[in-house]
């Protein structure tokens, strides 16, 4: 996206300049290798954008972005491991390349490492900033808990699933703003009215990704298509469309759960998803948390002008090729 | 001892008293379990003491105090995932009981809880203890990080050695006695002398603990006496006595490390130390660091009558049975 290049461009930067010491190896040769990995840096971005909202320049609320960016990658070592993922942007995890322990360890420096560039920000900000970042991890463990819960457990329903991608990845993006918001001094009301635009954007991304995985354009999307449906994986079309299913079709959807031919599995699902009217209705439920986001942007007692940065960003990441 | 039990029972009151959320249960149940399994609540008492030498009430530093129990706990959840321990406290560690993901999870969210109770303090010190507690943090993750990179090396050195106990346990009780001495408004060279004799109080500690492990009473000491040995960890007796030892001796150390009748490798192996000289180099070394802390306890500018429970609380700390 073309208005966001130079925040990416400063970002990466500044990432690629996180000094860490030279020793013990094993632990900080990991955390180079990890964040020169690259990604979005969407996080970083929404401080950025949050804090320029409300007048406050982006080099002063720099090591907040950092601080959400690297606190990002920590959970992304740690999750590695407990998924048992061997890749990650296509190089090895960190736990694949070293070991488990070196992941864990590096992981947990990682994490105290956000701590250290949050601490940078202006004493008088200090209590907020760490107050929200603190809740905020909480919060992205207590998700990544109940996704691995769901993976033993047949109930889960619809609200549950939502609460689940709301902790595990839409608080972060909250967060990622408020901060800006705290940083440029904004209201308490405004802070949380441009915490919740990042809070529901992100559920409508992530519900977004959970029909990307099936549904996207296999030339246009980045990695395998259909790979939640080839791994059983619990996601809003899934559950959508066991609530919707008729009889015959959860006999249908059961027996395909269990099919070997991998391209017959996602047409065969992708088609009755169709039929059943799950696409339809996640797609729907994604408008709707894109909206709610849009009306809390709207609710900021700042002119329109300058919200148009994260109305931009909105778009674009609503509008990713299915 | 006596004089620090009123100490040790307010905390375990207000350890009992922190509050973790019903679900998920995965989640919090090995927390609440972990920190009812006890111990010596010597960090947290450091903080209560640091604080009331410079005349900060402890409910004061209660909060800071919380958060150094809770990130040592912490430490040792990830720690025994590493060094596989089935058992803390003659009962089943957290990834034993539950499973390794859960470990890890459950330890982020402990390290979180205790920036949570950090926070708490007053906003004009929350600077200077965050940066300190962010600081220990890493320098603990270090230490640990060079235990495990020991475990394949054969030319680790005694400036190498004590390093790694000064950083994997030392910097703990240093940080947790400076806390008490920022909430209590210290000076900058009182916090730092403080901050010594804690660290080098430390080191002697941890020294001892080598030598018990192999020279403790079977019958007073709380665990099998012997395991380093059995185990053929490098200790700071085992380096000394490799130093030391004669062409012959060597040959003989090298021999009893693939002893299999563990008594006979026990006995042996002590005998060997003592003739060697390791028990005495290592004796002399704890008396050192002993020796440095107290005079670094003499150097802060506070009446002797304020510093007579440290005294004490280091007195005990050294007087171990051998």
């Amino acid at each position: 996206m073309q208005q966001l290049a130079p925040y990416s461009a400063y970002l990466e930067n500044e990432i690629n300049a996180i000094d860490f010491p030279k020793d013990p190896s094993n632990l900080y040769d990991p955390l180079r290798y990890f964040l020169s990995l690259g990604g979005k840096r969407m996080r970083p971005i929404l401080t950025l954008l949050g804090a320029e909202l409300f007048g406050e320049s982006k080099e002063n609320a720099l090591s907040a972005a950092l601080s959400v960016e690297v606190f990002h990658n920590f959970t992304l070592i740690h999750d590695d491991i407990m998924d048992e993922a061997p890749l990650r942007r296509n190089r090895e995890t960190v736990h694949t390349k070293w070991n488990q322990n070196i992941a864990i360890l590096s992981g947990d420096v990682l994490f105290v490492k956000g701590y250290q560039l949050l601490v940078k920000q202006k004493p008088e900000h200090l209590q907020p900033l760490i107050e929200l970042f603190n809740k905020t991890a909480i919060e992205v463990c207590e998700g990544q808990q109940m996704d691995m819960d769901f993976e033993s457990r047949k109930d889960v329903s619809i609200d549950e699933y939502i609460e689940m991608i709301r902790l595990k990845t839409s608080v972060l993006l909250g967060c990622a703003l408020e901060m800006g918001a705290v940083i440029g001094n904004a209201s308490e009301t405004d802070r949380k009215h441009l915490y919740d635009f990042g809070q529901n954007i992100g559920i409508a991304f992530q519900i977004q990704d959970d029909i990307l995985d099936l549904f996207a354009d296999p030339d246009k999307f980045g990695k395998q298509v259909g790979g939640d449906v080839i791994s059983n994986k619990k996601t809003l079309l899934n559950l959508h469309a066991l609530i919707l299913a008729t009889d015959e079709q959860k006999q249908l959807l059961w027996k395909l759960s269990t099919e070997t031919d991998y391209q017959v599995k996602i047409d065969k699902t992708k088609a009755l998803y169709e039929i059943i009217g799950a696409r339809a209705i996640c797609e729907n439920e994604m408008k709707k948390y894109h909206s709610i986001a849009m009306k809390s942007l709207e609710e900021i007692q700042i002119g329109d002008s300058a919200k148009q940065p994260l109305k931009a960003l909105a778009e674009f990441l609503m509008n990713r090729e299915l």
